[in-house]
């Protein structure tokens, strides 16, 4: 074997006269006029490499006998194509290889799906042959904007002074957020570790000792039902800092991501990001993470038609419910009343019980419910809707939580059907203002909003006891186009704050001191003022590679029954190493 | 609040005049001449504040109620130190801050050790309360080295082509090497996930889906008995690529490590680096991980004594042993029989049955053994071991492991003793040409001296099934100062040796498919030649930071119980928990 002297995507017209050495896959063989014609591939492109007999009979007949996905080594030179064989559809299509050597490194059976960036082969099936299926470029292109991103975000940080620290993976179980994984351990009979939700407790420990700013791409676990955009690990970037204001650490951020997407997406993004509180996100979008790249905003029409006498808008809003629109501009040709009973059926899933509409015509709102309409209240809704001729306004009237989610859903499903939606646009935005808890019919307590350790805002902890959900949190969200890209806050510092925080939790004092006993002590050591960010980086891979999928940045991801289909993860134990670590099956295993 | 304008360390005389803000914990506080003077420490260092009534009433009074790890925020001006109250052992000594506000932001009980670099704590102590141990500036040092060291081998992996790709945690238990930890599964009743001991396969299959070249800093875990030296977690610094020589990927780990002993000890080191078999290494040192910063290599002497009257020597080379010594240059007066007695004791640990000495006086071999030998085995022993009056010689004869063994200990042991060893000094070594497999006495079967996937020598794959001990592989050690930096092998990819080394392992053709089946079959679509190094990291940290253990070099560590003391994990889970993963206990739990 002799040693590469380029990729095969990187040879050009500036290579012809050179004699190069590749090594990569056979993506393809042609045999064509007494030639052999080979597409080698390797991670960076293809490039066309021919065997004539004339050039090398050996060559040739090795050539010969190669199929696809074999592993050639490939000794050669650079020659221009000539002008009818070029092919402008590849990089390195205005010329090829006259191979003189050939070395098969490897065969290969026939692969279960051809490597091309579009296959038609179920996800199944490219999870089980996950090493076929990241040999597409496109996967490859993923995970190298993967490594750019990281990169990006570490030379960043780096130079704005923050160190990288590694937190444990084998924890402690803190009941409180989603469901832990545990580890059983073998030396201490019947205790457990955790797996990490996140480094939260040991990033503000780290504050505690003064470390001031630190950083980590954490792998971080959460055993939850798996939805399409859950794994059950993930990796965050995680930062925290000391003696920064919510601005500072907003503008680090912004900074950040400026430089990021600039230096891997090539764009110039404008800071400071616009701003949004959570309240104000929630009544104009119907969502805590708005997508802004488009308009059509919900709009509330309660006062307008509260006293109508159409009934189910009137008794929604005496209920203490709303009204609220959206204008779907230009659209009411193409939604027929099928297509209309088809959007009631999706608001249903957002619990809207109907779906109410009109559309305008000839500056007239026309639908079954427009007679229950004065011509005042009309000619208002016309004029609050910004309504014309040929729009279609979708309402629902329901409790405002219902209101929000059902029209925000609405809103996108739209926004995207009406192609008001640019793939290449990239609006951040932050969602600032959030309640800090949240209240939970079923379990009849609050939650933390985000976590426990969020700060309030200062003038509300007066109501911390007496009107929990008044209270807001020095919260903040970073959204990317309708995704949470990550979430921060300041942090509590000082101990009776964080007491009273857990009491809020429902926590007993006993409880708050044996799960997070030793963070209440550390408070009392001297804790500086810190707070940070984490940031999804399997979404913020997923938004800048344009997946639609999170599975699609993860090397060798799980199912959404947190199966990986390569390694048949998670598989039987032998009876000897349950016994080691003290435990037994309460069900019956096979085998 | 307002913002930090310097680290406290960092102002020098450059600054004197500036106003500056600084925000830090108070590491000493003294009252002197009706002025206040504090040392305030962030992770730079310390500077003195003064706080004077006539500068600001107010902040004096403030200061004077400060107690150590404070947490104050402080504006001052900088002013230079009059000449007798410099202070040359601080950086900062020439000046002070002439502080006109002071503000506590935190304030802090009396903590249960001094934070100073010396500190005389129980470690126990220092875990319990880590965010202070922590504070230590030689702590923040040793995590500021870590993050230099990452930093520099991903900034030359970068450079090289290598991208950084993160592998599962939440992988499949494979029993053939050391304990996993193994994490229950919710969904599939019965089934358990093993935390991975290395990202072995999942490097090995990215190089079946052409990356080329990988590397990560890979979190490892193995649920041993912990040694002084071992932590239930660990980082690796885990690289792979394919089509390279082991020539190739030991170069390209001696550029790496050149770069970081330059970029973060300011140290130049050539390479190539020393090389050594280890058929050599355990010859000549006694270790398969030699420190050649030093000589007193072992020396064969058996030829010489066999036929010798000293019927301990002769005897263990008529059974096929080896009787070796090493000569302690100049050390014979340093070593009393009472010394020697005790180097007996030590050897013994080792399997050494006995400690034969010699003493060379006026040229003479003095000692209770030397009437055994005729004079020209005298004569031939001082020859061999180059031995000059004032030397001792120390003799194991035994079995050639047990000699090995002892002698080696031996050997390092007098090597600190004698101050043999310069602390400042870096030898990088490589012991290569491993044997492929190791007897196991007590099992009675083989096991891989690295793992499973090593490639042997293409010329003694004959010898696999017949005489499997006499199998080189192709593996090598990087090895620093007796320290086993890491490890690495080309790998197997063809599908029939891997199989034919399963055999060699024990496994039967059922247990090789159910364990590693998904990479027998990855191995048939085209596998390029690969090969790899892993590097422990906390290792390398703890040798370029001289320290002289793990866990100073990992911020949250384990004990040797595998405890976090100052998370108090692992501890009890919820009956609810356990519930939901299909587990009971085998033991009884209070509580």
């Amino acid at each position: 074997m002799f040693g590469r002297t380029h990729y095969c995507g990187e040879i050009t017209d500036q290579h012809i006269g050179e004699e190069v050495v590749l090594k990569g896959w056979v993506q393809r063989r042609r045999d064509l006029g007494g030639l052999v014609f080979v597409d080698l591939r390797d991670r960076t492109g293809i490039v066309q490499v021919v065997f004539s007999p004339e050039t090398s009979k050996e060559a040739y007949e090795t050539a010969d006998k190669v199929r696809n996905e074999y592993v050639l080594d490939i000794k050669g030179r650079v020659v221009a194509r000539s002008r009818e064989t070029i092919n402008p559809n590849i990089k390195t299509g205005t010329i090829e290889i006259q191979a003189n050597e050939v070395t098969i490194l490897s065969a290969a059976k026939n692969p279960p799906f051809t490597i091309e960036d579009r296959t038609e082969v179920s996800e199944d099936v490219r999870l089980k042959y996950r090493y076929l299926d990241l040999r597409r470029n496109t996967m490859f292109e993923t995970f190298q904007m993967r490594h750019n991103i990281t990169k990006s975000v570490r030379s960043f940080l780096d130079e704005e002074g923050f160190i990288e620290v590694e937190t444990p993976i084998l924890t402690k179980s803190t009941p409180e957020g989603a469901r832990d994984y545990l580890v059983p351990s073998r030396v201490h009979p019947g205790e457990f570790y955790a797996l990490p939700q996140s480094p939260q407790i040991f990033k503000q420990l780290l504050m505690v000792s003064g470390f001031d700013r630190y950083y980590q791409i954490a792998r971080c676990f959460r055993d939850e039902d798996l939805r399409a955009d859950r794994q059950p690990e993930f990796t965050q970037i995680d930062i925290e800092a000391s003696f920064l204001s919510q601005e500072d650490i907003m503008d680090l951020t912004e900074r950040m991501l400026k430089r990021l997407m600039k230096e891997v997406k090539g764009l110039e993004i404008t800071e400071p990001f616009p701003r949004m509180t959570y309240a104000e996100a929630m009544s104009r979008y119907g969502s805590d993470k708005p997508d802004t790249r488009f308009g059509m905003e919900l709009i509330d029409v309660s006062e307008i038609v509260k006293n109508s006498s159409f009934k189910v808008f009137a008794n929604a809003v005496a209920q203490g419910g709303q009204v609220k629109l959206i204008n779907a501009k230009g659209a009411a040709g193409q939604y027929s009343r099928k297509d209309i009973d088809q959007l009631a059926e999706f608001a249903a899933r957002y619990g809207a019980k109907g779906l109410a509409w009109l559309k305008v015509e000839d500056g007239e709102l026309k639908g079954p419910i427009a007679k229950f309409f004065s011509e005042e209240e009309q000619d208002q809704l016309k004029k609050t809707a910004e309504a014309e001729s040929g729009d279609l306004l979708l309402f629902v009237a329901d409790k405002n939580s219902i209101v929000a989610d059902a029209l925000g859903a609405l809103r996108l499903k739209l926004g995207k059907e009406l192609g008001l939606i640019d793939d290449n646009q990239f609006n951040f935005l932050w969602v600032t203002d959030w309640p800090l808890l949240e209240y939970d019919e079923e379990d009849g307590r609050f939650y933390a909003a985000h976590h426990p350790f969020t700060m309030p805002f200062r003038e509300d902890l007066p109501y911390l006891e007496s009107e929990p959900e008044k209270v807001r949190a020095q919260a903040y969200d970073i959204v990317l186009n309708g995704y949470e890209l990550g979430g921060g806050s300041l942090r509590i510092f000082e101990k009776d704050i964080q007491e009273r925080m857990f009491k809020a939790l429902s926590f007993t004092k006993e409880e708050a001191e044996e799960q997070f006993g030793f963070l209440l002590e550390a408070f009392e050591y001297g804790t500086p003022p810190h707070g940070g960010i984490a940031l999804g980086l399997d979404r913020i891979v997923m938004l800048l590679a344009g997946r639609s999928n999170l599975r699609d940045t993860i090397a060798f991801p799980k199912t959404a029954s947190a199966s990986c289909l390569l390694t048949d993860a998670p598989g039987e134990v032998s009876q000897s190493q349950l016994e080691e670590l003290h435990l037994r099956l309460s069900v019956e295993k096979n085998g």
